[in-house]
Order: structure tokens, then C-alpha cells, then sequence
């Protein structure tokens, strides 16, 4: 971790470059630094996955709404304070790349960041080591 | 919020209309009142998105089974009562969707209702202002 | 339940056989016994449905770094130790599978063990009945 999962209205694909904006919400999330100044998040372990859906209904169905969920998931007990940052730094840059689709069409945003609650939790690929690897 | 996400074998695509079946359980969560009698879902924040898995297995793999998990999450605090009343109005909803389904073939059908974890909530989008936005 | 979601990058799809690595990990959670030696997981309630992303972002983007992220969530209540060997089973099963990977490329390998946090659980298809059914 930390794993970002975006999940979307397919015609967004014609609309905006998603590919650059995970890139964008990736470099956000290397980017964070604590209290401190380390960085918040270990370079291998820091993901962005897009999911376009091939079924949706948004609203009540009485336009073309499109909708983006940015789920980014952490491992536990980092300071209430930093998650805020972080999750105001991911929206920030969200918006930023969105802004010209904010303009122009109807579009629901949301940006939910969780700590993991998950009671086991093997890594067992290479990434970490060969960027170094603190915790997610 | 509130976010419905459907994952679901293949197979389904050519078996049912998926776009119908997210359209109602869409309606059937704007049409769910609590006790005073007001909506318990903001228009702009009802979605659901449905996503066919490109590779699967179900149970013991000894026939072509089908699966569809549906996995509602909302916002926390609602009575027990209230979050009872959604469950099963979805259920039956899907259920009746999926009759013919269900009549004709091996089927595995689950459906959560869980309350967001979320530490962070950004909501930067513009459908809830356009539709009217209480909480989701 | 249980369900295990794999979300990965999707230059996989080229390089192993998805499909049979859900297959492996379905048998796997269907091999897994209690210290009574019972079945932990119900054959009906086993499925893994796995997600290649249309878009992703991984690590600081300067190589073909891949990714995937397990995802097992499965009913509250089974001890902390049967948690911690379900989740090594599955890794040692995944890892063996995606061996020839792991040595050839740089891949990400997240396995994760998670009780569902649901307030509200609907079964309504018929794999239980078809195959005998305790609990998830």
C-alpha cells in the first residue's frame, strides 16, 4: 500500500486522459511528506488502478452523469492530521487535472481515503526491495 | 455516496440486460424513505457501477457457475432498523430482475450493505449541487 | 463469501494465465480445514473474480513495474490464527503459480485477509442450496 482504486463512468475515457491522471495521483502520493519531512509512502508500494465500469446508473437517470471514486486505502495508524493533508493534496490534484470536465459537463467526485482493516497482510513480490521499502 | 458496485462473472453479460438491472437498483435506492418520510439518499450521490471479471472462479469449478456480488456502501449512522429495510428492498429488487436467471441456471448472488470507514471525505464534484445535496 | 478480488496491471494478462491462477487460489480456500478438520469455506461461497485496471500508475513510473493486489474477504468470527494460515496458504499458492514472473519482472504482489464489516448480508441465488451450505 497505499492502493488507489478509481471507479468510473466509462465515457470519461473519451473525455479525459485517465492514464495521466493516475500517473498525476501517483506522483501526488510519493510526493507527501510527515511532520518530519520522510516521505509518507514507500516508493514500491504506491499504486493507482482505474476501472472504467461496463454497466452504470448515476443519479436519476435524467441526463449523461458521469461519476469518479477515488478509494485510496493506507496501512493504519498514521496521525488523523496527515490523512487530511493527504487526502486535501489528492483532491487538489484530482481537481486540478479534472478541471476542464468540471467546466463543461455534470460530474460527481468522490475521494474517500481508509486505512486498511485487513487482519493479514502478505507481500511477497520484489517491488519493495528494489525501491527500499518502509511501511505502506 | 451511496455507491453500489456489482462484480460479476462474465457470462452474465450475454445472459441478462446488466444496464436494466443497475437502472432499478438506482431507482429502488432513490426510493428508499426513512421513518419521517424523506429520502435517505441525495439524488446526485446514488451510483452504481457494475464491472463483468475477466477471469474467474466459482466453487469448485465442476460447471458454469454464476456470480454477482453486490456490495453497497453508505454513509455511517443510520439505524439498524433503516439499513435492514434498504438490504432487502435491494434484494428484492435484483431478485426480481434476475427471476428468469435464476429459473434457468446456476447462480450465486450476494448482496452487502456496509457503512463507509472512510477518515477522509472529499466531495469536489458538481452533481450534488445540481441535484440538491443532503447527506449521502 | 469468501470472495477474493485480484486487481492487477494489466501487461499480466500477457505474461500468465490468469485464469488459472483464480482456479489455483478457489482450490486453495476450498483445501483450507478448521483444527477439527472440517472445510473452513463452503464450496457454493467460493469465488475469486479477478480485474485487469484499463489504467494505472505504479511506484515512480520509470519502468514496466507491475502489479497485483489480492483481496480476500470472508465472514467475522474464525480464530486469528486460522486467519494467518488461510492467508499463507494463499500467498505460498500465488507465489508457486506466479513464479516464473517473479524471477523474469518487476511485480508487486499485495494478499490480503479481511472480515467483512457488512450490516446487512443477502444470499438470494442458488449455488448454496446446489452445493450444501455453512457459513462463509
Amino acid at each position: 500500500m497505499p492502493h488507489l482504486v478509481i471507479l468510473y463512468t466509462p465515457q470519461l475515457d473519451a473525455e479525459c486522459d485517465m492514464t495521466a491522471l493516475c500517473r498525476r495521483l501517483a506522483d501526488t502520493m510519493l510526493a507527501q511528506r510527515d511532520d518530519e519531512g520522510r516521505p509518507v509512502f514507500p516508493v514500491g508500494g504506491t499504486r493507482v488502478l482505474a476501472y472504467p465500469a461496463a454497466h452504470h446508473a448515476v443519479a436519476d437517470g435524467s441526463g449523461d452523469h458521469a461519476f469518479a471514486w477515488f478509494h485510496l486505502r493506507m496501512a493504519r495508524g498514521r496521525p488523523e492530521a496527515l490523512r487530511q493533508r493527504i487526502g486535501e493534496a489528492l483532491v487538489a490534484a484530482a481537481r486540478a487535472q479534472l478541471a476542464p470536465l468540471l467546466a463543461a459537463r455534470p460530474l460527481g467526485l468522490t475521494l474517500q481515503v481508509e486505512e486498511g482493516a485487513e487482519s493479514f497482510d502478505g507481500r511477497f513480490g520484489n517491488l519493495h526491495a528494489s525501491f527500499g521499502a518502509p511501511r505502506a
